[in-house]
């Protein structure tokens, strides 16, 4: 199955209809999983191997405008500098827009701004897809509900079927071939006392894709078949945590969790290592901060920067601790 | 069973004698394993899950002279100084000497000189019981063989039992309960042309010693079951390697089985991290110059430290780029 068969289904009559208004537009947050998305079982429609559990950043994440362009090409914009459109970020975002081109003179102007680091493994491009579909509902005027913008924002980035949400969102694996029960869902509980920080590290654009690192470590890391333990238990105790606001559960499961894909991925052949030192002597800091008496956690995406996981009661000592910390309001 | 029921099966009648000689002296080579022995069966007898297999270090390793003490207490010295009875390093050895102490009034005095960091994940506890073994061996004039000697030596430290030859030594990790099958043997392939480098990178004394990291992991982590699958494919490959001197093999399967270990203590619970911000540093310089086409890879203890693996051809490139190098002569 193809992505553009997902794409008819959805919009049906209204495949081949033009532009309802003369922009869209929609912002995401970024997403941080606390239970990683880490393996596909599908490339082409990125099905996931395990479900996974994410919380959104607030006001961190992508805003897009997108509207249709008198030029016959696309345009597109990041933080206001036209992106070439050979580049890695062009490319993807071209190859979305092909889903949704149903006229073959159809083109667009995309603006896209983005308040994190691109590429840098903070979920960049699970906001960008995600704001990207929402701004397409509404160019057109679909009217989409969030599960089918869910499965379609996961056409262009797994992860980004998790960004259409603030708060905890859980992406459900599914198991259907087509993946229309492979969607992400808004979980109920608040948790008002719960802070996370960025501990950006460097901005340089990973030397691999989430994607490509992933990929390999299905394909190469013998102890990947144990990550759908791994990823099970971690989910029942995310939940519990999160229903019972157990922070030493949730930051010990994440942080594991975090660890985990880490350490498959370096078992990977050839090794995947995000962390650089400035990773390593941060992890340090945290675990001797932790053993000190501090209440902190950390989890890392793709990429060497951390995220930390601390209680709001705590968030003077640990800007004390962590000056350079971009605390974000959630 | 017991270390001590072991000792008493092999000394025999000579269990009880009193000293042949007036001191015993041996040196032992610390080894570097190319296929790790990590995680044990039975704790008491060091017996190991699987076998490994290492390279000994040539003149790096331990020298140790033993003689009886007119005193009713152990002397250990290490590298000229006293050291105290209650630091680790001298209780475990005492512990060991105590096997042997055949009467309650027999004490002795131990000098050892390490020309290896002590405790920074350089097999210098290897050595040191690898020494110790054959130096109350010559102080007793037991005259037991070397498979005899390298299954009291494990009883010390497991990685002892390899340390009493040089070259390559493989470790049959055995499924008796006496661990009477559970000793190591020189392998009998040389491979002049195959050097070994120290980077020393810390000479700390590790947080966390092997004994206990490979316990919490074997205890701790879900992934470790599949080590065992790990160790047969490696040892596979690298015996493969040393029989027909195919360095990519040996250097990539060394690499790999050394990230893999390091991978597993890191999904311990609690993690276990052995890499410092400068290891990190050092394994992304060894890839980016084997990128450029360098023939180097590393492997990595308990600690810090790298050992780099290159071929002699090579040895004026890889002290250029690695000034701070000690290249071992094996």
């Amino acid at each position: 199955m193809k992505k553009i068969d997902i794409v008819k289904i959805f919009l049906a009559k209204q495949y081949g209809n033009s532009p309802q208004n003369k922009y869209g537009e929609a912002f995401a947050p970024a997403n941080i999983a606390l239970c990683k998305y880490w393996g596909k079982r599908d490339t082409e429609l990125n099905l996931p191997v395990t479900s996974s559990l994410s919380i959104s950043l607030g006001e961190k994440g992508v805003r897009t405008r997108i509207a249709l362009s008198d030029d016959n090409h696309d345009q597109i914009k990041l933080n206001g500098n036209i992106v070439a459109p050979d580049t890695e970020f062009a490319r993807r975002m071209i190859d979305f827009l092909n889903l949704f081109r149903n006229k073959a003179n159809l083109y667009f102007t995309v603006d896209t701004k983005s308040n994190i680091p691109i590429e840098a493994g903070l979920a960049s491009s699970a906001a960008g897809f995600a704001a990207l579909i929402q701004a397409l509902d509404k160019l057109f005027g679909w009217q989409l509900d969030k599960k089918q913008l869910s499965i379609l924002a996961r056409l262009g980035s797994g992860s980004a079927c998790r960004s259409l949400w603030q708060g905890f969102v859980k992406w459900h694996a599914g198991t259907a071939e087509d993946g229309m029960d492979s969607f992400a869902e808004s979980l109920p509980s608040a948790w008002p006392d719960l802070c996370m920080g960025i501990l950006t590290i460097s901005t340089t654009p990973k030397h691999i894709s989430s994607r490509e690192a992933m990929q390999r470590t299905v394909a190469t890391s013998r102890y990947y078949k144990l990550w759908p333990d791994q990823v099970e238990n971690d989910l029942r105790n995310l939940i519990t945590a999160i229903k019972t606001h157990n922070f030493t559960l949730l930051g010990e499961t994440a942080e594991a969790n975090a660890i985990a894909m880490h350490a498959l991925a370096l078992t990977s052949n050839p090794a995947i290592l995000y962390s650089i030192p400035k990773t390593i002597a941060m992890i340090e800091k945290i675990w001797r901060r932790r053993a000190s008496g501090l209440n902190i956690y950390f989890t890392q995406d793709a990429g060497p920067n951390l995220i930390l996981l601390f209680l709001q009661q705590d968030v003077d000592k640990i800007k004390h601790e962590f000056p350079e910390l971009e605390v974000v309001t959630l």
